[in-house]
């Protein structure tokens, strides 16, 4: 674990978070290929919680073309007490209708047989192309062998077992000091393309060794989730597999209860674990150089979503922060046409703290402070709707975006995915 | 004018219809360089209906953020009179505020000085940067220059004088055999990017010499727009400056009454025309290389629409597109993206008729000849949503789109437009 995971300027580690190497206690890892790739790539990740009193939470994907593996964890597990994942890369096993039913099934299953446990506790996961059979003919014995390679420092090759186009490694793995004991935090993510979220649009995994009840594992996974996974945006795509799965062992023999100090604590550092995995995934973003952060302030919450949305989704905005262009015209353009028919918009846009539009209106700006300042990689944007005497129209959101350049292209025109 | 100006198999030539040259009768354009450019760039096109009579149509932006011409266009002239259009390229005066008014007004009463009319007939349109103040210290000699150019021959020079990051010219002249008579109508568009309509994104200028009742101009051009500018998108985004106006001169003699024959034919040629001039946008598309139609049908107009939308503006569908990759899966995310929450969507997909999905589940389909089929310049999409019991949901749609290759980004990321 590198010591600089927190390295973004919009996540600060909590003071009481350290990094640490290697899963949360309780759970152990492994990979193997299972011959869905081909070529003997590594395409299959196991995780397992040795007891079989977990406690779990889980987020899926809201498309409506739902894959194989989500209808299976969604439907056919028991939602707060999953405690294994198994999960491949190589094809997503999405609009493969009955037949990909049963391979999710299979999957589950042979899984639940190779470590003991029942069917109903085993979720499965897949990220890659849409609408091809899954396989499965080498899946007995990759999962035999991964259960072999089960460890607790096994979270790397699970990590790896389960990237498509990421261009590296999202993980982390964090000992979190809570009022009541020392805790540890470890978590996988991948995802680079087809993200934008409604929730998120990836495959994260979540591990802790505190001992949660059902409900607070939902709280916390469901608040963290929604300040994470669901304020990014890489490509404005919704994807049909998005799957996050906290699972807690309760190893370390701290209880974190309900409204404590305890839950308060481990909040902050699920929430600053998932903002900065949400971070790396669209800082990769599948070619991605620079990311912004846009605010938009000064409306009714429906309407700053929608503005936030469209600029984090505009083609010219991303180009512009691709080309390190303070382009702001481009910005407004994308609030007006999420606003139709709402001119004229008292706009106020700022560029890294650099007002460039007040009240609609073009304002005298350095523009060698202002060029410098988008030639940073990380930029943030602020608009303002407009003058707020009604309460009403206070809300603020945030979305984080990756920009589009050339290697979004030459990944997305030139390869099946 | 070449004489393949139909060349889409999505636009027939009508039988009635054929090519011309030169403005219709009754109209004269000139160009001429204003300074707004720079470097004695033509940015400045005059187009002017010698007759006082004339009867206008218009349709604008409904972007939240309206550039000022917009603003004058909308609200300062006469709008069914309008018998000039003023247009500058290089600087949009959007985001202007007061300044920009001024400046647009000014272009205004300028330009009616100019030509020997009310201030109120003359329409100006802007298209380049946002957000910059419109400097037009060489604007009274450009317009001086302009109107000694004006000629019938004049809508070259004109269209070029509109263009920007267009790669071609956008215009067509065409005689229109009417059972009353021969008329012609002549047009010129501009746009490459920022397009996505709602309707429009660009400027396109139509001249009849037809005699039209203001609402008879109204119905043909509001039909028109919608079949035409309506249904394009270049990159989902919306111009602060689209502005599309027909001015009819009624120089032939040949009156187009509601409801005849004649307003039928002329309806059917004014239809054809615009849904070739929005292809032509498409085509240029900033890089385009192929361009798609996606037709989605099987649920509520709403849904339709917003599913033709979704994947027609989907990054992922447009680089498959430009990579000639039939990845169908794209679409079913698309589709799943924009219909949150309705799994199971029983989807039909195909692509240039052959089927690749149905009851949203993948079928065997040949590769090879599929690969051929999606290698061709004009790819169609067909969705349909699901088996149709109720007529509430037997809406179809279609939506014309660009592809997404490097040349947008290289276009979008390296310049200030």
């Amino acid at each position: 674990m590198s010591p600089d995971f927190f390295a973004s300027r919009w996540v600060q580690r909590p003071a009481h978070v350290t990094d640490a190497d290697g899963l949360a206690g309780g759970f152990r890892a492994g990979a193997a290929a299972a011959g869905i790739k081909g070529h003997g790539a590594i395409d299959l990740g196991l995780l397992v919680c040795d007891s079989a009193d977990a406690v779990s939470a889980a987020r899926y994907t809201r498309s409506g073309v739902l894959a194989a593996p989500v209808l299976v964890c969604r439907d056919e597990t028991t939602p707060n007490a999953m405690r294994a994942v198994v999960a491949n890369s190589g094809n997503a096993n999405a609009a493969t209708g009955p037949a990909g039913m049963a391979a999710a099934r299979a999957m589950q299953q042979m899984t639940a047989q190779a470590i003991g446990a029942e069917p109903g506790c085993v979720a499965v996961a897949s990220t890659g192309v849409i609408g091809v059979p899954l396989v499965l003919d080498g899946f007995q014995a990759g999962v035999a062998a991964a259960t072999a390679a089960l460890q607790r420092g096994g979270d790397e090759a699970f990590n790896e077992a389960i990237m498509t186009t990421d261009a590296f490694a999202k993980r982390a793995s964090l000992d979190v000091q809570l009022p009541s004991g020392m805790v540890r935090v470890s978590a996988q993510a991948k995802g680079a393309g087809m993200i934008e979220p409604a929730f998120a649009t990836m495959l994260c995994f979540v591990q802790t060794d505190a001992a949660l009840e059902p409900e607070t594992a939902e709280l916390l996974l469901s608040v963290c989730v929604k300040r994470s996974f669901d304020r990014i945006s890489v490509d404005g795509q919704l994807s049909t597999n998005d799957t996050v799965i906290l699972m807690c062992s309760g190893a370390s023999g701290v209880h974190v209860t309900a409204e404590s100090e305890d839950e308060l604590r481990l909040g902050e550092a699920l929430d600053a674990l998932l903002r900065m995995l949400a971070i790396m995934i669209i800082r990769d973003g599948e070619g991605s150089k620079r990311v912004g952060r846009i605010v938009v302030r000064g409306g009714a919450g429906e309407v700053v979503e929608r503005c936030a949305r469209a600029i984090a989704n505009s083609p010219l905005v991303k180009t512009a922060l691709h080309g390190a262009d303070p382009n702001w015209g481009r910005i407004a353009q994308a609030v007006g046409a999420a606003l139709h028919g709402t001119a004229p918009l008292m706009l106020d846009i700022a560029i890294e703290g650099i007002a460039v539009c007040a009240g609609g209106v073009a304002v005298p700006y350095d523009l060698d402070a202002l060029n410098a300042a988008a030639a940073g990689l990380e930029i943030e944007y602020e608009v303002a709707l407009g003058p707020v005497s009604d309460p009403a129209h206070a809300f603020e959101t945030e979305v984080l975006f990756s920009d589009l350049g050339h290697e979004y292209v030459t990944i997305n025109a030139e390869y099946t995915t």
